[in-house]
């Protein structure tokens, strides 16, 4: 019998897996807390949940996947703009002192990709897009995966300020935080982006001019994806992909304006949705490297 | 005794090179003709003049680098924006039926980049880019490499008009002919990109603060790049390269201050030059698929 934990670290929120023989059979989900310590115990504290009843020593591996730029080798989560206070936090010796189970600590967007990967392994190339809180991303090409900040590419000099500091990324014109902050800026209402898309389905005059314009900012950057890494398959996750398929209408109408390449790949909605990340956690669990 | 002839096809010059046991024992550049069958009888013309002496038989491959996306499986250019009439030339065929040696076609970037990676295989993610009539440029990771059209990604909605007929495509403002062509908008003269350094070099006013411009988009260029593909080296080549240094300059202080990532790469300057090509061509001749 094979266990394994795989964690799910995002800017909004915390999902704790557990997985038996490569299938999840426990799954918790909770609001990411502020702050270092309180986002630790928090952590801790899932796991201890999700091991009730199994001894820890059947635990093979802990996997933990953070939006976050990673050192995969020392485990160190190195600057998360989106979960407050965990800059350069070594999450990997915190968990392996505490638990003596290894940990791996992987970008969010690469394992998810990975699971992704782990059920499309015919296609060559598989862009991965996660429209959350931030965006993040990653590249499976001929079985090698990186992640890419590409949330962070600049598609406006000038433009809009990004979490990061930086002015015109991608981010800041897709994510969720961008959504909810230019709509209160253009409009006055401070709007889940759910809310707002809601809004532009039942005609909203604002809500519509609004949603059209996000999906510009995505047709660009989805352009600029298939520009750079010419896709066979372009996978889209995260909280904004399924209420998102408004906005991803008016992007596709944006690439066919803009993409020079002769372009033969697909655009489709995630189906694993917020698995992927525990399906990257299986896809890798055997092997005994990182990842591919 | 092996024999190579290969073909640098490219917007604005054309090398063809007869390359003996790895060794380039000849060279002849010229420049690029306009319209599809002068293209092509200049390119046959130029290989009829490398094998003067030699027996045809000898030669293993043509390998032809273009300044296009290709598909690689028929040799086939799909859109060359910098060569004007290829568009969807089957190239391969043109010339397999000509000299009855197999020819490869790849896009020149791609080509280029297996180049220095042959002189640098130590490295693990290695962004080629070349800054030339447009820009080019390729990624090798882990030794697998392909080619990018970066030059188009945008980096300014609705910015400058782009040979591709986009708007604000990095190549739009940082390739050769952008150089040229934005100098002239702003001072009314038609200089080469090397004079306006050369200008700047010797304190001219006006070409220094367009330096310093031009400085500021490759900047945001490479900064992309890093934030995108955090490659441990990032060799610029191209005819802008050299005459670049003193952009580069300039493009190193935005990257400082806009980079997210902890970068740890750097950037050089490339050593093989026009000849990073044929390196290229050197490193695939031997085998039997088109490259990694």
């Amino acid at each position: 019998m094979s266990y394994l934990i795989a964690i799910d670290l995002g800017g909004t929120k915390t999902i704790t897996a557990l997985i038996k023989n490569k299938k999840i059979i426990k799954k918790i989900k909770f609001q990411t807390i502020k702050g270092k310590s309180n986002v630790i115990k928090q952590l801790i504290s899932s796991i201890y949940f999700v091991l009730i009843s199994i001894n820890k020593r059947k635990i093979e591996k802990i996997i933990i996947g953070v939006a976050s730029p990673v050192d995969e080798e020392k485990g160190l989560i190195i600057n998360a703009p989106n979960i407050k206070g965990l800059k350069n936090t070594n999450i990997k010796k915190i968990l392996e002192n505490k638990f003596d189970i290894p940990v791996i600590v992987l970008n969010d967007a690469k394992l998810q990709a990975l699971g992704e990967y782990s059920i499309n392994q015919n296609i060559n190339s598989l862009f991965f897009i996660t429209l959350g809180t931030g965006v993040g991303a990653a590249f499976v090409y001929k079985g090698k995966v990186f992640s890419t900040e590409f949330g962070h590419s600049i598609i406006q000099l000038n433009g809009n300020k990004c979490s990061c500091k930086n002015k015109g990324c991608l981010q800041a014109y897709v994510s969720g935080r961008a959504i909810t902050s230019l709509y209160y800026k253009k409009y006055g209402k401070k709007l889940l982006p759910s809310k707002i898309f809601q809004l532009a389905k039942k005609s909203n005059k604002n809500a519509k001019k609004f949603v059209d314009e996000t999906g510009f900012y995505l047709g660009i950057g989805l352009t600029n994806i298939i520009n750079i890494f010419n896709p066979q398959l372009i996978i889209v996750n995260g909280g904004l992909s399924k209420p998102g398929n408004i906005i991803l209408k008016e992007a596709k109408k944006v690439i066919r304006q803009n993409r020079i390449i002769n372009w033969k790949g697909k655009i489709i909605i995630s189906q694993l949705q917020e698995d992927a990340l525990f399906y990257g956690a299986i896809y890798i669990q055997g092997s005994s490297a990182v990842g591919p």
